[in-house]
């Protein structure tokens, strides 16, 4: 890792140093694992107490938080130690992997795919027929693309990730592990002759915006006609399931183990707490929050918070919770 | 994509057209989305209003809705718009992916296994000793297939899946991404010294029936000896856990994200929703539906429908969501 | 598979043999779908009732239960029969995939990474940059490893999994198919100009210890500085989601689809039920039990259990749910 003195890193911040000027720092570390090389970040009254017996050589600390250095040490104060830490950790970024040469022999790529400047596209990837790459897009190994798929210039996708036919990905996304976009929605209709199921076929596909995120092992279904669309910028953590023909408006967010069910619509700066569900075809509108663990049943108005299984105003969710508790008491 | 005259479409459906009988059709699509070469679906009186303004070319109707055609546009009137959607969805069907050869190169195939007729395996699939293709099995790429396994005729198994050794898996399945099948289940005994805990071998396999469906990133254990069984004509969505010597019936549904502990039975037609849960050692019977997001933590009738969370028949959990909404009211 | 007599069986077990010693047992099967040459077990009352018929030759049975061989059938009667049951399980083992060779010619491996002796890497794998495998690592086909990751000695990883950059993975692990570790946690800041979202960088690294068991399709992700630490013992079931910078004790067991926000900590022999999920920055002290479903808000304490959504103490847990089904009687 590279290192860089105290002072060097005062200058990114354009913060105030206070104590040793002279120390040499490795990486950024927790208060309670930091050793002697180590700065670390104080950005809650709740860790200052921690910073007198953390090894750390110095620390980011909020301006208005009373501490001092002590001997040998350094802090630098800052107005809010949270994004100068965020600021820090680009500069101690020993970057990515690195595959070692563009496009690996071992890759396979159909010969008629179009793949832009400056593509890396790693061992045991498969790009399939009209699959269109733009520029900079970097496969890790063993990732699977298939036919007629586009992916924008400067999206990343990492390795075990697959996309299947006809989608499209937007540019600077970034696409975690194990990742299974495109797949069949789930729609069946029953047997005519009354047993069993019957597939309908699926023949929509998935539209990915710009700058969204994409967590490790989730699943976007592609749409039974028509679209599944993930609007730009949503970020959706790992275990994320989106139903088909869902709608993500612009900058969402859905956290770990959260679900759509088929045909849900979320409308701008939705948040979807984790683990929470939502029944097909609901509307989350613009800037509403479901809180974690909800299962939502019913249209959410803009701006509302909701909670709960089954999820109401999540101020009358609350009161119920605290009503059932005193049901109990004496 | 094919194209087809209105007339063409209206043939194969048997309805009734009304209107312009000269379009030409590209693609069904949405109400909201479609534009003037596109087909549309009215299945629901609540759409009835979109068709003015919507710009679709032309729409499959319910015959007992109030609809006119308007200038130039056409309607097709059938006695259920849902499924003669289903009918034209197959019809504009692109078809699957295309890798170009039956059996990639990149592909590693035990010298022991053996390939059915027609079979196609893609880029860096690997099939492992004494593996048994049917016919026409599709694996497109990377799929993985562990020693003694085999696959009946005409499923499909799709890139990153991985089944491991000695599982049986039927005819006409479809296994999507990143799905694992015969992973060890999750058992442990008490460490004889007291601390920690040792494995339980993992020693049985999975049993899959035929025309079962797996969504995406699903996974599926092995038996601790005996079989985890999965009966013909299941589907399953997308990031469902099935625990070992779970036991699952004929055709029965299981929703995105829902969760059966290990030992759990399911009779036939059983319908699980999304992101419930059932503990182990359970029998939910023929027939029984349980609520989404309900978690069961005891036996269901047959035909019973239970809900919530501890689940208990869906009449009375409503009564105690009643209930409980009642008790914060003025 | 391999067969053996009843009386070498016995002879394992050091229990007590009644009825015929002659039979030849070929595998461990369940009580209602044994064979003439199957071996059960009978660990609990309620299945001595099934004994009589079921076809199984023999059964392993608790000493203290009252039940009879039958005509040409055998008992062995030992003082715990699911214990035995786990030392016949491993008699009968079949063993694991045979891959052929050790390090398969397509497998990719950089010429800088570190293999250990009596590794076998399947077909498909990648292992990157400064990689270190130590003696006897298994990786199954089509697993990826990237740059500077370390596994310990006798480590599984079973095929599809990913373990991105700079992780370490302790010895005698086992992680299953698919499995995604050391993914970028789920970290944002907004965006000055007050529209979306800035990534912050997630620099840090997992840190896995001996003797850890990961089920299929599990993520956990990587430290946004410093790292996501899983302790020695520790046994992860499928589809289990563990957030940046949780920090698990020894042998805590996470059941099916359960889940760990960002930053919560475990204490030692700490058990997480199915689909339980736990709030960002919560402690679960060592010797607590947070049950199946529970949607946990606030730290636990050490030996507590707690129960439900909210979580609460099991014991008010339990009287809440009664509370609320008196509700609606009568």
């Amino acid at each position: 890792m590279k290192s860089y003195s105290i002072t060097e890193i005062n200058s990114i911040l354009n913060g105030e140093l206070i104590g040793n000027p002279e120390l040499i720092i490795q990486r950024p570390e927790q208060l309670e694992r930091a050793t002697s090389t180590d700065i670390t970040f104080i950005g809650s009254t709740k860790y200052i107490s921690l910073w007198k017996t953390s090894k750390a050589a110095a620390a980011i600390v909020n301006e208005n938080f009373n501490v001092e250095p002590g001997e040998g040490r350094a802090l630098i104060k800052v107005k809010n130690a949270d994004l100068a830490m965020a600021q820090i950790l680009e500069v101690f970024n020993p970057g990515p992997p690195e595959l070692g040469v563009d496009i690996h022999p071992t890759a396979v790529i159909h010969e008629t795919a179009v793949i832009g400047e400056n593509c890396i596209i790693g061992a045991g990837c498969y790009v399939g027929k009209d699959v269109r790459l733009g520029k900079s897009v970097v496969l890790y190994p063993n990732v699977t693309i298939l036919d007629k798929t586009s992916i924008g210039d400067h999206t990343v996708l990492w390795s075990g990730t697959v996309i299947r036919e006809r989608c499209e990905v937007g540019s600077h996304c970034i696409i975690h592990s194990n990742v299974s976009i495109g797949a069949d929605g789930f729609g069946y209709r029953p047997c005519p002759e009354g047993k069993g199921l019957i597939k309908i076929p699926q023949i929509g596909n998935v539209i990915i915006g710009n700058g969204v995120e994409i967590g490790s092992n989730s699943c976007i279904d592609r749409g039974k006609f028509s679209s599944t669309i993930i609007g730009d910028g949503c970020k959706i953590d790992n275990l994320v399931q989106i139903g088909h023909n869902s709608v993500l408006g612009r900058s969402c967010i859905m956290a770990g183990s959260s679900g759509l069910a088929g045909s849900v619509t979320l409308g701008d700066g939705v948040i979807i707490g984790g683990s929470a569900s939502i029944k097909d075809h609901t509307t989350i509108h613009s800037g509403a929050i479901v809180g974690a663990g909800s299962g939502v049943m019913r249209d959410v108005a803009a701006g509302q918070t909701v909670l709960g299984y089954p999820a109401c105003d999540s101020k009358d969710m609350l009161k119920q919770w605290v009503a059932l508790r005193n049901l109990i008491k004496n």
